[in-house]
């Protein structure tokens, strides 16, 4: 492959010349782990100690600042080399806690390094604290705020090979948990009782927590497509939907899987089998130059005959769970090479859902499947 | 009790007073979800379709606004009355996204319903989005912004009644982690083992996941006070130090309590009735009048003999699992009434560290004790 780390840095300067950028400084998480290697383990909910997860302050010709909490900063938090850490003092104990003025002197630390006086900075106008943006104007009055949250995506969108080693070390914890909902999952146990199971499986392989969005709905559920684990019990006959997307030092994997709990009917089985053949032609067809649209109609088409599934046929996977190329009815972006794309056709009627989701990679002529589980229906008895 | 869900909104009115404010716009989760109900579960990470988890717009003598993504506006979300929910599309597969517009079409919509041309609008600096506060400066380019985010911090401290019940029943959940813990604790398991039993008992006495932020660690790991689960092997005389934070509907509850795998040594049993004996102290000592750093010294005094411990005595508990009052060394702030604290004295030495910690709600003439296990170094054999 031609790809290496540095690709995505040589396109955000390709963002720097087109938008007549001087400075960027992102704010988003997802933004900062792709650019960075930072990664803020968001399961436990917000830091109470600072103000947002980090700010990266990057300018051609200079090292890149990440303004950091002191209490985020801990290892390993595989920060990318080049880049300056700047920790400020979030908690300590000791001390009166004014972490928002420490906070903005790093900030403006950082950016006395750089001569910003007239300069256009390229900000996430989600994301960016009105705090910071009042803490850059404080220092460079006259500096203009470019949002390049969209050129960003963007970006984001294409991953280097850091970045599809880290989806696919994500994508193996996937694998585990579908293996483990095909073992697991038995009359009479609760979702919530097989989510443990499944979960405990894959914090295992790694040795500690590990976020998880997921579905994971059984029996009448599976016909809305998803939710969170409940104490609905399991029962003979019934279909269990399990969709895992764990979060894996800020990468995200996704796959999905439906099995059976008992003996499935005719119309079951047709359906899954519908399912899995649109799922593999849609992999046959996707490869650079493809559009992201073309693949939702061709998955559409291949399961029309049994009814419409009311969300999207993809999405791009990577610091976001949910991201471009978006494989929707509108979206005319065209699939590139090293584009992550999640594809996740259903049938959902009389009663059940069933949806199966393979994790693929495009490739220079075509696209290679990261997630290695087999879609597998029946249980072994 | 004279408390009710209307005292926090009577204090706000008098920041209102004090710092001549005309609008609050608030952006935090943990105010929104103390002055709205709303709550978004974090634990999955930040939703891929919204900028912020939402907004509070709140003027005096006007219905409240909350500016919400429609993905984010799930039943139960608990949203007080009086508060009319503004939706914005954040995701809708067949249409191209723009969530960011709609959100701002939906919080000017909100704004345009006040008068606010020469407002000073009270905002939380660190949370407020950059793109909200050109949101507004685009309707009203008079208006001041003006920071109270220290003021909202301490009324966020004294709770009213349908808040304690919250914190109540997050405690619930506390309990019945502390007693899975005595109860599944044994030779040969490793930490992830455990926490999966404890956190499918948290789990399944609400019927669906929990966010759970914990310290659970053995053997030589409980001197460094805590840390997250790992695939470390508990040994025979093994102490186990679980710190369990889970958070229900937005509000947190916290208990700490230390065991041993084994029998204890004459010192380990020794420091463990010390800690028993200072919380127990502590717990006496507070109501309404002293001072955060009393408390603080009074720990810290009854431990001495045998150590410091490198943390705070305590903090507060709410819509933050770490708020005011901290029971710090140089915290003046005076305790009242309605007033939820964790406290949690700890010996950390010889290898080895014990942490006990309860939950007390202050009283109008002491404390009552929220979390109802009673701290148990050693398993039934």
């Amino acid at each position: 492959m031609a790809v290496n780390q540095s690709t995505r840095i040589e396109r955000l300067k390709l963002i720097q010349k087109a938008s007549f950028i001087d400075a960027f400084l992102f704010t988003s998480s997802s933004t900062i782990t792709c650019l960075s290697g930072h990664f803020f383990n968001f399961e436990i909910g917000p830091n109470p100690f600072q103000l947002i997860p980090a700010a990266l302050l990057m300018a051609q010709g200079h090292p890149s600042s990440l303004v950091l909490a002191d209490n985020e900063a801990y290892e390993p938090c595989g920060i990318g080399a080049g880049i300056s850490i700047k920790k400020y003092a979030s908690y300590q104990y000791k001390n009166p806690l004014d972490y928002t003025a420490k906070f903005v002197l790093k900030l403006q630390e950082a950016l006395k390094e750089l001569d910003l006086s007239q300069a256009r900075i390229g900000i996430e106008q989600d994301s960016l604290p009105y705090v910071a943006s009042q803490a850059i104007l404080a220092v460079y009055p006259n500096v203009v705020f470019v949002d390049v949250s969209e050129e960003v995506v963007c970006l984001k969108a294409v991953k280097d090979a850091d970045e599809i080693d880290q989806i696919r070390k994500a994508t193996v914890l996937c694998d585990i948990g579908q293996a483990a909902v095909l073992k697991h999952a038995k009359v009479g146990m609760t979702e919530l009782e097989l989510f443990s199971l499944i979960r405990t499986e894959m914090e295992a392989t790694v040795g500690t927590r590990v976020p998880i969005m997921l579905d994971l709905v059984s029996g009448a559920r599976t016909e809305e497509g998803g939710g969170v684990p409940s104490n609905n019990i399991i029962k003979e006959g019934d279909l269990v939907l399990s969709d895992l997307t764990p979060c894996l030092n800020g990468y995200w994997g996704d796959t999905c899987n439906t099995i059976i709990v008992g003996k499935p009917s005719a119309e079951q089985s047709k359906h899954f089998q519908l399912i899995e053949s649109a799922l593999q032609a849609a992999i046959d067809f996707i490869k650079p130059g493809v559009k992201a649209n073309e693949v939702d109609q061709l998955l559409r088409k291949m399961l029309s005959s049994v009814g419409e599934y009311g969300h999207h046929s993809g999405h791009g996977v990577g610091t976001k769970n949910h991201e471009e190329p978006r494989i929707v009815p509108y979206n005319e972006m065209v699939i590139k090479e090293n584009m992550v794309i999640a594809l996740e056709p259903a049938i959902y009627s009389n009663g059940y859902g069933i949806r199966l989701e393979h994790l693929i990679l495009v490739t220079q002529t075509g696209c290679e499947t990261i997630s290695k589980f087999k879609h597998c229906f029946e249980q072994k008895s």
